[in-house]
């Protein structure tokens, strides 16, 4: 009887393994269709899965008060909780966001560029949906309408991921979605969730390489490290943001500190939010006191180096693990530098690569931040807040990539595609 | 006593970690200034490693020798032992390479796009290095001198992991590269190759991805499922070459003739080469047996579905496994069927998605293969065999790319870039 445990655990996990490799199997069919969709069924369908949301939002409000309940039952924090929470004006926002896609060129099947080589062949780089794609994300559950639209205008399957915290509003808004988009003429199994909340499926999904093209994690290190050691298929990365500001002994006060302020005020809960504010040595006595007067009264908690301390006794003395540590909340650690060198190395050697500036009048100085700061975006004078899909201009996004391969910085519709060469020809042969 | 065996074994790994982390912390010291350096640095240092090659090729046969003798002793095949033999002339022909990769143009610091936004702010997307790039590869020591080559021109550090078969002169080959390159300003530690032939290495090196920005393996199934399983490095995968020709009832038939030759015959032993014909049964009477003749006259092993063999019995019968193998070899599987849409489904089941033909003077069912094929190169009229950077005008390669993020289809220098955006700003906050 002792034995039983094992052969009953084996059975469940196979239980969710074939549910898993099914959705999968899924998608990838749905996935073969939805490539070739024109653009006005697509944006139909986000319409339609607007309208779906708008429409059912008492059932989402409902559902979601399901997911509050027990967030409350286990004494989540309050910050925990409002981000769970949907209110009508959330899923107003939501419906709004798939709105602004349909509005969003379509990016499959547009011709990068096309030549002609000398034997006559034609030969033409198109843009093609990756497939499939899976997600994998915490909390927030407007992550899954957001997503769930990027990637049905992109013309890929999408397979969500959602956290347990948020599954009964997950499982409704999903449902909602899909049953939308078909009513639009999208193929069935474009758009799933996981409805297991058991960390098992995240594990089969990972190796289903066969059918899935791209996962895409959004959340903490730990969620991020668990997929990049587990996963088979290629991960779009969206680390952790540790942001800086250098202001250099040739700024202008004024323009630093605005910038400053900004990129550590503003938002301080996302990732292009600043972490470390780095300044040269000659304008520090100048520019910091009054700065850090603001940054207190705007409620910042403000750790600094011994010479940031000398100058401004009530700042916090700041360890060397604040220089790694991304707060995500009004916390700021300060550090006085030698000069533009000194910052360089400490971005290099402290910095997640996302969002990095410079505050500098210096033509020299200002051109070699941005050769050699090695960032998914680097700012001459100006905030680091501004590494955003919608800030660049290039539409909604799904997150912001700190990886190198595929897509970095902002990952919007067109870092959801893939290319193919395809190639005209009248019998060429190869000699 | 006995327990000696595995604390011995684990010092002996730990070396083997210590070594490899070593190398790729040297490497990635070394990117930092390799992204820096000029165009006509790098240039330079692709000539001097040309002329070194040349300088040094009797040392270069010397070690070669010792790779073959070994090869010999352990009863290689001649194929295997010509793969690996160097001689004058490939000695030559790795010199021509490298001086051919100095005269592309270098990818680094093109900015791709550059606009401004209503803010003013204005956003620029620059292509810069990957960083470190690992390549594991297997037996041909010329990949050696071409993959350093192209690394070093698209500004990357790399650590090479050739066979172990080819081990001498691969260690030969990267010490002269690596001397060569550093006479005219490269970094050292630009170019490093890991000496020990113990598989250990690999798997130390797979997890290295604080240091190494992607991994390139080269060479067969066995090797590629290793690395994806065990990578935590994104991977720039080479798959298999499973391409099919599919000769539609409405194609030129001598056309069809030419290309279904060509992209067997003129060069069976690479991944562009077909492996499957799949002809329409409607014209399938009139073409295949003259076809089959010129086949077989060309020493073709062919292997037909049973309709093929009924028209030309000489012909082997295929078995399911055939439609699943790539023999990279004279040997051709062919198949009747009864039009496009029976041939699109046998692509998208059993082809490798590298590179498809179809042979066709029908518009509409061109432009449906086009469209409907996934692959990385998709043909109308021409042979199989062009799926190749130099063929497809943009330089020499390191591979051809079956999977869908970052890469698809040729690997050459840009495919070895990375981009970040640069923002030149005049105070901008966001509000």
């Amino acid at each position: 009887m002792i034995g039983l445990a094992t052969p009953l655990g084996d059975v469940l996990k196979m239980d969710i393994k074939t549910e898993i490799t099914q959705l999968a199997q899924q998608a990838k069919r749905a996935a073969k269709r939805l490539a070739h969709l024109s653009t006005s069924v697509k944006n139909s369908a986000l319409s339609y899965m607007a309208d779906g949301l708008e429409a059912q939002k008492e059932k989402i409000k409902q559902e979601n008060e399901k997911d509050l309940a027990y967030a409350r039952s286990k004494g989540l924090s309050s910050a925990m909780i409002d981000r769970l929470l949907l209110n009508d004006k959330r899923i107003q926002g939501m419906a709004k966001g798939l709105r602004e896609v349909a509005l969003l060129p379509d990016p499959v099947g547009e011709v990068i560029r096309m030549w002609r080589r000398p034997n006559g062949l034609e030969i033409g780089k198109v843009r093609v949906p990756l497939g499939v794609i899976g997600i994998i994300y915490e909390s927030r559950p407007n992550v899954t309408a957001d997503t769930a639209g990027l990637c049905l205008k992109s013309g890929n399957a999408v397979i969500l991921r959602g956290g347990s915290e948020a599954i009964h509003s997950n499982v409704c808004i999903a449902k909602i979605l899909a049953e939308s988009a078909q009513k639009a003429g999208i193929p069935e199994y474009a758009i799933q969730l996981i409805k297991t909340t058991d960390r098992q499926a995240i594990y089969e999904m990972l190796k289903l390489d066969k059918y899935i093209d791209v996962i895409i994690p959004r959340g903490g290190e730990e969620l991020i490290r668990t997929v990049t050691e587990n996963s088979t298929i290629p991960v779009i990365k969206h680390d952790k943001g540790l942001c800086h500001v250098y202001v250099d002994n040739e700024a202008n006060l004024k323009m630093a500190e605005e910038i400053a302020y900004n990129a550590k005020v503003q938002r301080p809960g996302v990732c292009n939010a600043m972490e470390t504010l780095l300044v040269h040595q000659e304008v520090a006595p100048k520019f910091l006191p009054p700065l850090i007067q603001r940054y207190r009264q705007a409620g910042v908690e403000v750790r600094g180096c011994e010479q940031t301390r000398a100058m401004v006794p009530e700042v916090k003395p700041a360890t060397e693990a604040d220089w790694d540590t991304e707060y995500l909340d009004l916390i700021l650690s300060i550090k006085i530098v030698t000069g533009l060198d000194e910052a360089l190395e400490h971005i290099a050697r402290h910095g997640s690569m996302l969002s990095e500036a410079i505050v500098t009048e210096n033509y020299t100085k200002a051109r070699r931040f941005l050769q050699e700061v090695d960032a998914a975006s680097v700012y001459v004078n100006a905030s680091t807040r501004f590494t955003d899909g919608n800030e660049f201009g290039l539409g909604a996004e799904i997150g912001i990539s700190t990886q190198k391969l595929h897509a970095r910085g902002p990952v919007g519709l067109e870092e959801l595609t893939s290319t193919k060469y395809i190639i005209y020809g009248s019998g060429q042969v190869r000699e």
